[in-house]
């Protein structure tokens, strides 16, 4: 049953809902700041990220990750991890970066890179419309895009 | 002496050492992760944004505010901010959000607002590069652009 919540709240919301998610030409956004922990107890699934606000062209997305994920690249753009809970190491091809709570790193375009958590971690992301969670390594842990939480 | 330390920390870092700030063609971007709050201690002045890292063309940015800032818009673009530390809230034509740490909320382009902070808070802001921060209002408020931390 809580899956039923979960998937209502996973629909897209109404422009005029999207925490003032910039739709341009929204005169009357929503009221209702984005809690992003509260926002990542709405999903279960790990390496499966939520979109929570778009800024022009660029989406803010949660994620809930655990374990390793793949080596991979993006190479038309940076990346950038904001841990919110837990712990992260982004692995990289000259050493490693750990990220705590309200900890920022950018991961720029081209460099490959690999996200780690021994323990489920927390995470906002901020990157342009349209990246893919995987870059150019593909695969099975690639997400559907554009889900919004 | 502590303003010689601060003046000293406020300087554009290297490319190499800006949090792998986005800088395209970085092929060794800094293992440091930027903590947020952390820096927030590198400088006093409020309504001073200092920017902290760049993703492709957008800028984050950290603030101290307090107190109420200018009535203004920005006719280009969105504006998200996030809460670090204490309250925040965001005067807009139709009402008020408050957002506490953790929270965001994002400016649609175009939209009147006003940030009012009743004790001091600190945020991150994240917006395309070159944003004034007091956008069509101008005035003594206006910050100085371009100023890492």
């Amino acid at each position: 049953m809580n899956d039923r919540v979960i998937d209502a709240q996973s629909q897209p919301p109404a422009p005029s809902q999207r925490g003032a998610g910039g739709r341009s030409g929204a005169r009357q956004p929503s009221l209702q700041p984005v809690n992003l922990l509260a926002k990542c107890e709405l999903f279960d699934e790990q390496w499966q990220p939520r979109i929570v606000a778009e800024v022009n062209d660029y989406q803010f997305k949660i994620a809930r990750v655990e374990g390793e994920f793949v080596w991979h690249a993006h190479e038309d753009t940076d990346e950038a991890f904001l841990v919110l809970e837990g712990e992260l190491r982004i692995d990289l091809p000259h050493g490693s970066v750990t990220l705590g709570p309200g900890e920022l790193y950018v991961v720029p375009r081209g460099v490959r890179h690999r996200p780690v958590a021994e323990r489920e971690a927390k995470l906002m992301l901020v990157e342009p419309r349209g990246v893919v969670n995987t870059g150019d390594a593909g695969g099975e842990r690639t997400a559907e895009g554009d889900r919004w939480v």
